[in-house]
Parts: C-alpha cells; sequence; structure tokens
C-alpha cells in the first residue's frame, strides 16, 4: 500500500496540532460547547433513563465522577453514564459536519478521562477541540450519505471523536492514535431504529465508551486496522455506500469544522425544526406586545420537513412536547420563553396552554421549492400573528438563534447552563460552576463543582 | 403494526423454552460448547493481546472472574475480557447458522453473569444452550448475505447471543428480553476490517460485553426498539440488504440449530481449512505407517477457497502457520499431531520441518467444479503420499473431524481441553477441572477452579 491510510492521515493531523497552541476562536468554541453539555447533562443526569443506567455500574469504582451524583466510576463507565445523560434531553449541541450530535459523546469521553487522569482544565478543551474537529472532519468526508442511509451519526460517528479527545488526553503518538481509530471506528454502532426508545441516548454513551476504550486498548497496545475507513470490508464500503472523500483527513489540511459549519447549539428544549417559528414569533411580540385576549391565531410557514419533525398537535407528555410546534408558540406566547421546567406533564394541562395550541395553525407553501431558501433557511420559518381586530403582521426567520451563523452570545449560552443546572445544584453552586466553566483553562478539572451531595 | 416483532417473537420463543426442560442432547451441545470454549480460553488468556485488555480493567472490581488469572471484574467487563480470550487463538468452535463464531462470545457472557449470581451449573447450561439456539436461528434468518457483503458476523450476530444467555440467567421476561435483544441488535459491530488486527478478538470480546449490558439494560427498565431487525432504519435494512427470513424466528418453532447445521469443533488449532487434508494424510500414515526419510512429496487438491485461505507456504510465525498447508502437513508428518505447543517462532525454525514443509505442493483440479462436491465437501482435501520408491497412495476427506456431522469423541474434546489447559493450570488440576465441566449440570459455578493463582 502506497497510500497512507485515511486514519493515519487524521491521526497525524490529530498529533501535529495537539503540540501547537489552538487558535483562541477555537478554544472559545470548545469551552462554549463544555459549558452547554455540562448544563444538559447536568439536568439529564436526572432524568429515569439516566437513573438506570447508573444503577447497573452502581456496584463499580473508579476515579472519574457520574455528573450530578456523588458516585464515581472507570472512565469508559463514566463515559457511557454521562454521554447517555448528556443526550437523553435532545438539549445538546449538533453539527453539520456529519449531522451529529458531537459534544454529548466528546464532552463526557474527555471529561472522564481528564478527571481519572487529573488533568488541568487547558487540556481538557484542547481535548475538546481536537476530538471534535477529527469528529466533524470525518463527518464532511462521508457527507450525509451515513445519515440519508438509515444509520444514526451520533452513534457511528461519536466514538471516532470521543477517541481522539481520549487520546489526546493520553498523549497517544501518531502511530498509537490511528489504532485507536481504527479500533473505534469498526466498534462503531448506531442505527435510526433507536429514535423513540431509550437506546437513543444509550448509543450516545455507548458511542463515548468506545471511544475512550479504543484510545486506552490502543495504549496498551492492541492493534486496530489501520485501514478501517478504505478497506474493502471496512466502513466506507459498508456503512456508507463506498463513499469518502478523502481530502477531508489530510494532515495538512487547514480547514476548521468548528468555524464552518461550525456548532449549532440549542437555544430551547425543543427539536430544532421549531425553533425559527418561535424566534419569528418573539420578535413579533416584542415589536408590538399583545394581550393573549387580542390574538385569533397564530399561522406558520415552514418547510415540509419541519412539518415532519413536529407531529403532534396537541402533546400529552414531554417528549411529544417537544416534536410539537403548536406548543413551541403557545409556550412562546404564554411566558415569552420555552425552559425545560415547561416539559412536564402536568403543564401540558393547563387549560391556557391547551387553548393557545388550538391557534396555532402551519402549512408548507410553494415557496419552499426553492433551491436556494432551502439551503439558506433548511428549518425556516414565516410567523404571521393574527389579531382579533383583523390586523396581522408577519415575520420570516431563516436560522433560529444559536445555529453557528447566528450564535447565542456568552451570556445566553450561561443564562440556558443556568437554567439546567439551577434545580440539580441550586442557584449559588451552579453560578459558580459557571464561572468555572469559563476559566477552566486556569483551574484543575478536579476542581469543577459536577456533583450534587445526595445524588445517586 | 399488527405482526409481532420479530425480535418480540424471538424473545417468546427464549422465556417460553426457559421454563421447559432442554432436550438431552441439546444440552450436551452445550455443554460440549462450554467444554470446549473453557479450554481455548485458559490457552488465550495467555496471549499477549488477552494481557493488554486485562490491564485496561485492572483498577476495576466486580464478582466475574477473569479466566485463567485470579483477577475479577463486573460482568460486563469479564465478558469483553473472557471474549477476547476465547477468541484470540482462533481454535474457538463455528457455525454455519450466521458463519460465526459462536461460543466464543455466548460462553464468556453466560459465564460472567453466572459467576455474578452465583448460578448453578445446570443454569449456566441452559443459558448457553438457550444463548446459542437465539443466535443461531437469526444467523439462519439472515442466511449469508451478512457475511459475504463483508460484515464480521461473529461481532455483528455475538451480541444477541450473548444477551439472550444473559437474559436467561436473569430471567428477564418476555417483554424485557425483547428490549434486551433490540439494545443488542442496534448495538452490534464487526467488520472483517478487523481481520489480521487485534480488533479481531476485541470484537468478539466487545460483542459479549455488549450482550451482558444489553440485557442489564433491560432489566433495569432501558427499552430498545422492538422493531429493530425490520425497521426501515434497523438491522436487516442497513446491514442484510433488507433481507430476512421470518420462519427462523418465530415462536413457535420447533428446530433446533444446535443439531442443524449444528457447531463445529476445530480439532486443532489451524484454520479450518487445512483440516480436512491433515485428516487425509494421519488416514495414510496409520494405513501404512513410512519414514520420513521415504517421502518424496505430499500432494493435496483442494477447493479453490482453502487455497485462498492458506497463504503461507514457509511460514516466519505463528500466526502465519495457522494459515499455511505445508505447516499442517509437515507437523502432521513429523509428529503426528499438531498441537498449540508447535504454534511458536522457535519451532517453526526446525530443519526438519523446514524440509518437510517443501515437500507439500497443492492445487485445485476441476473436480472442485462439481456444484454437489462443493455442498458436501466445501473444505475438503484428496491427499496423495508419493514416496521415493515411486509409490503413492491417496486419501480424499469431504469434512475434518470437528464438524458437526463428524463430531469429535467428548474424549477427544477431553483431551483438546487439557492440551489448552495443562500448561497454564497443570496437569491435575486440569484434568480435575475437566471432570468438573462433565459434570457441571450438579455443580455450582463458582465451584469450578477455572483460575492460576499467580495469574494477572
Amino acid at each position: 500500500m502506497n497510500q497512507v491510510p485515511a486514519l493515519a492521515a487524521l491521526a497525524e493531523w490529530l498529533t501535529g496540532h495537539r503540540a501547537r497552541v489552538l487558535p483562541a476562536d477555537i478554544r472559545h468554541t470548545a469551552r462554549r460547547c463544555l459549558v452547554d453539555t455540562l448544563g444538559v447533562m447536568l439536568a439529564g443526569a436526572q432524568q429515569p433513563v439516566a437513573g438506570k443506567v447508573r444503577r447497573i455500574v452502581a456496584g463499580e469504582q473508579g476515579p472519574s465522577r457520574l455528573i450530578g451524583t456523588a458516585l464515581h466510576a472507570a472512565p469508559a463507565t463514566a463515559a457511557l453514564v454521562n454521554g447517555v445523560a448528556a443526550h437523553v434531553l435532545d438539549f445538546d449541541d449538533n453539527c453539520y459536519a456529519g449531522f451529529v450530535h458531537g459534544s454529548a459523546v466528546i464532552v463526557p469521553a474527555a471529561l472522564a478521562l481528564a478527571d481519572a487522569k487529573g488533568a488541568r482544565g487547558d487540556a481538557l478543551l484542547t481535548a475538546i477541540a481536537l476530538g471534535s474537529e477529527c469528529q466533524y472532519r470525518l463527518g464532511m468526508a462521508l457527507e450525509n450519505v451515513l445519515y440519508q442511509r438509515g444509520w444514526w451519526t451520533t452513534g457511528m460517528l461519536g466514538g471516532v471523536g470521543a477517541c481522539a479527545a481520549a487520546a489526546t488526553l493520553l498523549a497517544l503518538d501518531s502511530t498509537q492514535c490511528a489504532h485507536a481509530l481504527g479500533i473505534a471506528l469498526v466498534s462503531a454502532a448506531g442505527m435510526k431504529a433507536v429514535f423513540g426508545t431509550d437506546s437513543k441516548p444509550l448509543t450516545a454513551g455507548y458511542a463515548a465508551q468506545r471511544g475512550v476504550m479504543a484510545a486506552l486498548m490502543a495504549q496498551a497496545g492492541v492493534t486496530g486496522p489501520l485501514n478501517a475507513l478504505e478497506h474493502a470490508a471496512g466502513f466506507a464500503a459498508l456503512c456508507n455506500q463506498g463513499h469518502w472523500a478523502a481530502e477531508w483527513l489530510r494532515a495538512d489540511s487547514r480547514h476548521w469544522c468548528l468555524r464552518e459549519p461550525g456548532v449549532d447549539i440549542k437555544r430551547i428544549p425543543l427539536c430544532l425544526s421549531s425553533h425559527a417559528a418561535v424566534d419569528a414569533l418573539l420578535f413579533l411580540l416584542q415589536q408590538q406586545p399583545c394581550s393573549l385576549a387580542q390574538i385569533d391565531s397564530v399561522v406558520c410557514d415552514v418547510p415540509e420537513i419541519v412539518r415532519a419533525n413536529l407531529v403532534y398537535d396537541l402533546p400529552l407528555n414531554a417528549q411529544q412536547a417537544q416534536f410539537s410546534l403548536p406548543f413551541a408558540l403557545a409556550q412562546t406566547l404564554l411566558t415569552g420563553d420555552v425552559q425545560l421546567r415547561h416539559l412536564n406533564d402536568a403543564h401540558l394541562q393547563d387549560e391556557r396552554l391547551r387553548l393557545l395550541m388550538q391557534k396555532v395553525r402551519y402549512h408548507s407553501s410553494a415557496r419552499w421549492q426553492q433551491a436556494d431558501l432551502m439551503r439558506d433557511a433548511p428549518e425556516g420559518a414565516e410567523v404571521t400573528l393574527c389579531l382579533r381586530d383583523g390586523s396581522s403582521r408577519s415575520h420570516f426567520v431563516a436560522k433560529a438563534r444559536g445555529a453557528a451563523s447566528v450564535p447565542l452570545s456568552d451570556d445566553e449560552l450561561g443564562a440556558k447552563f443556568l437554567q439546567c443546572s439551577e434545580p440539580v445544584l441550586g442557584a449559588a453552586p451552579a453560578y459558580h460552576l459557571l464561572n468555572q466553566l469559563w476559566q477552566i483553562d486556569r483551574l484543575a478539572v478536579s476542581q469543577l463543582l459536577l456533583f450534587q451531595e445526595t445524588g445517586t
């Protein structure tokens, strides 16, 4: 074989960058991913499925914290448990490079190993940044084939990101890194069949676990197939119709996927397809406030994909509410925001909320057949607020706030973090942790206040 | 959905049979799989890759023994470590139902949980039998598409067998079993890209680990996709070209794959493709002994697949020797057998052995183009022993001893067990353990002498 295997090239890129100072914006993006993921992980750790997974590993011991509890486990186990917690609320970030939930796999893996090794925060950020970059570059190389074919990309690609982050913290050399990536890639699992079951967050956790294990295995000298991507019975052939674009994995590539396409961070705890409509409605309400009594209807014009994703007109439970445009807009009308605390079954019975949900209508007009609009506004919305006096006003939003091109400010991100973490940690500790996270570069990871003493 | 999901039907079959007394021959097949797998696992545990994997989990504690050592770990971890040990020598059993190494995944999983639960040996045998049967029925349902496509079936199907065995020991109900099987199936991983790397035995270990985890997850209430097999983005669609034959998974099926096609147990520690030729040569030598000096050449007529598998004419290390027809036959001429102790690099330098290897020739004649011959003797051989006096004699073997249709006797299986275990445990403990295994039905699993006190 004359050509360098793709994963060997990626490993060379990875170890090459480890020695350098990462660009400040890349480091800050990693810091933001850490803040966002830890917040949703703390909230997610309170969900039933996270408790079920913890129960299984309860007898184990180890150096890595199970976030939101006082428990510890081995690094790979902590990556599993924390990965489940990070994804269970579906409030974690996404990246168009690979169509993946990225940080929900990468951050738990990096954090678990950083915990175990007593690493400093700057090493954690480097691991998150380089792990993300490796995963997203692989995602770009595979284009969208994987997702469209039916694979759940978060499970399939997440292990590689987690592995690259872990390999960075373990300071594996280039050859070990390549073996680790090979082990991670041929161990990858994830099918969209998991949607609607606990196995969806579980698969994110498994990817984090496998990534950590792959790095530990390679460190111990276990070999993986270096040509796992391009092997005739390897990842591209079996899962991606043989397709992969080599340029994304070149060792000398200067592109940063963390810049372009960047990471999308969710502002509200709902399916991303509802976000642009919520933003459009908020704009209209801020421009010209009105009382609920004045409202006749809220009419949304959205792409077909949004209609296909948001299937619950009158949701009966929190999971359904996450996939309901009427809930998203009615809740916005009711309190001006959508927060985690609104996602509970009792609140969904609120008569005012249910009346407002019935005022929401949506359709998909011919405008969405324009290719350029679908490229610029794939989950966009035009919202028209119709008042009882016969007047109406409309606003169009192409991309919701939180998308990589319309990012949340650090303050908004901090507010989301507090929304997620205050109910778990209490207000003062949550605020203290947020401050720690913004200055993580100067702390040891072990100093982070990540648990509630009473948690199990 | 009107139809019962395939995995729900399989779960119903599984829980239905748990309540019954299994047929005596099925129980004995499970007993033989246990004897065979524990033997190769004890030998495999001494291999470098097994030690590397143990090093990673060394800090963990738990109730399940790491075979061949005095170490313990959590059940899923023990399943991983012991699964690697069971497959690393490639001396473990195979089944044509799915083209899988079956017991190397199922036995470690069952043993780890039986250890943790303090189960009795009869429960262990039931778990191995039903776990095997579930895996092999799924293998039949998927026909050979999976293997031919490039997936490594042992990794892809093994988790289901391990999960079914674990679910049996945990006494999961039918619904929990179905969820467990769903979790196992969507977590499956394995590509033939692992061949030639440590990731091959690692993938067997991972399958055992995932199977145990899936059962524990379902016991804790975690849900999997019940329709993981037939889902539009599920196992059959993504990995098996949409194909699966429902009849194999029907709850009322009376077929036992453990009877037909049955399990192939390797008699000698070499690629199966060399076994028939070795048997043919042994027959000729037993019929009419001759001295090495009398031999001019050994000529083999074998199918193309055998030539494709056995690629090393003058092997330089133990791994190459496992895939070398000249080694297999020269070693047989030299000592009348092929044992694990012959697979070492120093022995391969033996001048007598290397001279004998050069006397072996092989080709693939036109006879192998007959479809019925290839069906009856897919890895058959005709061996001609040519003496210096110009005389020659030939013998044809369709299937090697150890194949399900030409099974090893219990005594032969016991001899293989001792060959594998004596160097690890010592002669008397190995013999004692063998006797324990033959009467495992009447013992507690915890009574088995499975370790060497000094092992690490």
